[in-house]
């Protein structure tokens, strides 16, 4: 890296940034050194996670809200965490439809993360490009995931407001609810609202909240109807965005998601360390017999488990 | 758990097997300990995995496909891995509906397993009612899950045999392609087959096949047409399943992919085996302390992470 790479992102520096971003991605020692040294110039941004099933008009949404809050003289960073496979490239492809609008915009920032090849550490890697992000002095961060189960919890554990997104015909309204997503959401968008089903779409779940609220409950998950493709509730939703945004900050919740996320972050980065280690070990010929022995029966798993911990407590670094 | 536990499994008995599976959902050491005597007993089921968008018909293809082995005389065994909800209570209900039908049946024995809160741990926790339903003696194992990114690519990591689910209309078929099933898939089934647009999903299918297909590809995954909820097809499914079965055994692939998955289980045992260790550290009070440094910026994730892993080193077991 660079040495002058830190001013230059604390400069809004697009191409220092991404190139950070390519180097915590690639997990570079030297990168995770520069993402230190920034950590202090973080903490600026507020974090909009939106979520929802493929299909239901996120990235439309997304581009919708990133106007309106330019039009508000804010400026935005994006993390799209993409399912994508190398085959198709969909993260590349998605990126290059996105960017084309906003690109010559200096006051957006766009980043896609493919979410395979980061197992377990997807919130690690996300978590790195919003802080980049933040000290690049981005005011609103906006972090889009597909919603698949566990997907969804990160990505409210990540967020100060938290967007889940449905839309009427989709037919996951009810997989949506499975997927315990009732409790993470802060505000329900139903999207397409043009469509047939709306309006009932909204009812079904006004009766699932009225179901799922607990008495304590201060804010109450309202459900906002847009059309994001001709712009139709999104100035409606930015407006609750900083409702909720208010609110957090009025109740003083919005510390306590804040140690949440710092909690989180350094669950990530223990876990980090931990596979870092672990994987040194795993290259050594002592790890191919393992999985021999293991794939033959003749050692279980766990007693496997213990010869390499063994090993990994022994090398301290 | 008792100490004849181990002989009751071995002779198929459902209670002694669920009680088993209950104590590694748990996380109980002496589950564990039980898992370890009966893992040289295990290695002789075959494994399929279904895996595929909601709404598919997943369910209804697995429950086709058990009828079809048990009047093949075989034994079945099936881990449904479901998105749920402690709000909904998805998998019990799911278990309950699809056990109804099979409740009586000796010959089959279904577990659901939730995929929350097993943060990391799904495949280890899926591995291990494998090797439970192994260890009774069942014949096949089928593993169904949601198609979800990271997901399928488990379920293929797991599996002898991977079976990938789609659906005219569903809409998902291209998002499946970028979520990267390709390359995972043995046999494509197209379900709802009597619904329009499936002839030409099949088409669509096969030219992206051709287009990723590689020139040293001795198995051409094949597409089916199913209609499981009259059972047409079923019977050319099972037989598609046992003929890449041959083929596995006739390249010897398929000590390949059991030497792949005990790789993946020993990766897997050696981290539950790091986070036992530091989820210990993390209830300490200078966990705590950490925390909120971290949160008011006062360290870096990194350098907290050190002092972290300094802990977890010093204290050997």
């Amino acid at each position: 890296m660079e040495s002058d790479l830190r001013h230059k992102i604390l400069a809004g520096d697009e191409r220092a940034a991404a190139r950070l971003m390519r180097g915590i991605e690639d997990d570079l020692p030297e990168a995770i050194n520069e993402l230190r040294d920034l950590y202090g110039n973080t903490g600026k941004a507020y974090i909009v996670g939106i979520t929802g099933s493929p299909g239901v008009g996120k990235s439309t949404l997304l581009d919708a809200l990133i106007k309106n809050f330019r039009k508000r003289k804010l400026t935005v960073g994006v993390v799209a965490v993409d399912p994508t496979s190398p085959f198709t490239g969909g993260a590349l492809l998605g990126d290059r439809i996105r960017m084309a609008e906003h690109a010559l915009d200096k006051g957006v920032f766009i980043r896609s993360l493919a979410s395979r090849g980061w197992a377990g550490g997807l919130a690690r890697a996300t978590l790195s490009i919003i802080h980049i992000l933040d000290a690049m002095g981005k005011d609103i961060i906006l972090v889009e995931a597909v919603g698949s189960g566990q997907g969804e919890v990160d990505i409210a554990r990540l967020s100060d407001t938290t967007l889940v997104v449905l839309s009427p015909g989709a037919g996951d309204d009810i997989q949506m609810m499975k997927a315990g997503i009732l409790e993470t959401a802060d505000i329900f968008i139903i999207n397409k609202a043009d469509k047939d089903g709306a309006e009932i779409l909204k009812i079904q779940m006004e009766q699932i909240l009225n179901l799922a609220s607990k008495p304590g409950d201060i804010w109450k998950s309202p459900i906002i109807l847009t059309t994001a493709i001709n712009g139709t509730g999104i100035e409606d939703l930015a407006k609750l965005i900083f409702k909720h945004q208010q609110y957090l900050i009025s109740s003083k919740k919005i510390q306590e998601r804040r140690d949440e996320r710092a909690k989180l972050e350094l669950i990530e980065a223990v876990e980090h360390s931990l596979r870092t280690r672990v994987n040194e070990i795993l290259k050594d010929k002592t790890f191919q017999e393992l999985t021999k022995a293991l794939a033959s029966k003749q050692i279980d798993p766990y007693s496997a488990a213990e010869i390499v911990m063994k090993e990994t407590l022994k090398r301290k670094k």
